[in-house]
């Protein structure tokens, strides 16, 4: 009987953080979502204050990052990996042609649709599992580098560029 | 033999995902810091972009939210109660005298140091219970607001600001 409620009070526990997590990860991905509805798009090509990153290119960035987390996570193979040329390896205004804005939020959809397809199915221990950016080695030393801590990890990120992509926004 | 393993499965997965999210608060926070160590004091009163919220008026706002915490985590009274009329309630340009730079960074110093104290003594089951912005009914029925949650949620809230106030730095 203590077993039993041992057992699912770490299976609460789990369930509650990878709902913390994850609920989070969603709400942020809205907001540049819901951000992205309200700009015409050539707005987006704009920079987001003077001489700083276009809104383009920080789309085409989160874009590029979100869709590195499949093989980060073991979810398979990228949809864009000619992405990260453009807006992750190279800044902004580097002379690589970027796509249309409409279809980077092609990408951004089908991207995150995809993401949220595996994230659903995945199994909560699986969570606390090693990510593909850390050797066994290091994660034997350092546990809290798993597959959930790149979702927290994703999460600041996505928000930190929020932040200055509003600033596209009328004021 | 069951009963401690799973017993110290459920404390592990604890005291990992606490791990997680401290350190992502602290890295943040640092960030700020190490950003303000960076900037000259008056470089801070300017926008951080045309017509946008000034860097002072963007700091005040997260000294007065992180000080917000003790009450909300139930670490006690808040240190300076009065920064919300000037930074949370009033939007920058309201009129509210603030507070010269250099105090800010004082408060800033105090609060993270008292805050990082009652975050080491917490005791771990203590993260998960509900924190005092939520009823107790409501936390019945979602238990994932909770004290830790809280931390993750401000945690890309100083993520999202720290991405605008790094537009205050030379090109």
């Amino acid at each position: 009987m203590q077993t039993q409620n041992l057992s699912s009070e770490n299976s609460n526990t789990k369930t509650v953080f990878i709902k913390m997590a994850i609920s989070a990860w969603d709400g942020y991905n809205a907001r540049v979502s819901k951000l992205l509805e309200t700009l015409p798009d050539e707005e987006l090509l704009a920079e987001t204050a003077p001489g700083r990153n276009t809104g383009i290119y920080l789309f085409g960035h989160l874009v590029a990052v979100s869709d590195a987390l499949f093989p980060i996570l073991g979810f398979g193979e990228r949809l864009y990996p000619g992405l990260d040329k453009i807006f992750v390896d190279s800044p902004d205004k580097s002379g690589h042609e970027m796509p249309p804005v409409k279809e980077l939020k092609e990408y951004w959809s089908k991207v995150n649709a995809k993401l949220s397809n595996h994230i659903s199915q995945m199994r909560e221990d699986d969570w606390f599992t090693r990510h593909n950016n850390v050797s066994e080695a290091d994660f034997k030393k350092e546990p809290h580098r798993n597959k959930l801590n790149i979702i927290l990890n994703r999460t600041s990120h996505t928000s930190y560029h929020l932040g200055q992509l509003v600033y596209l926004t009328k004021k």
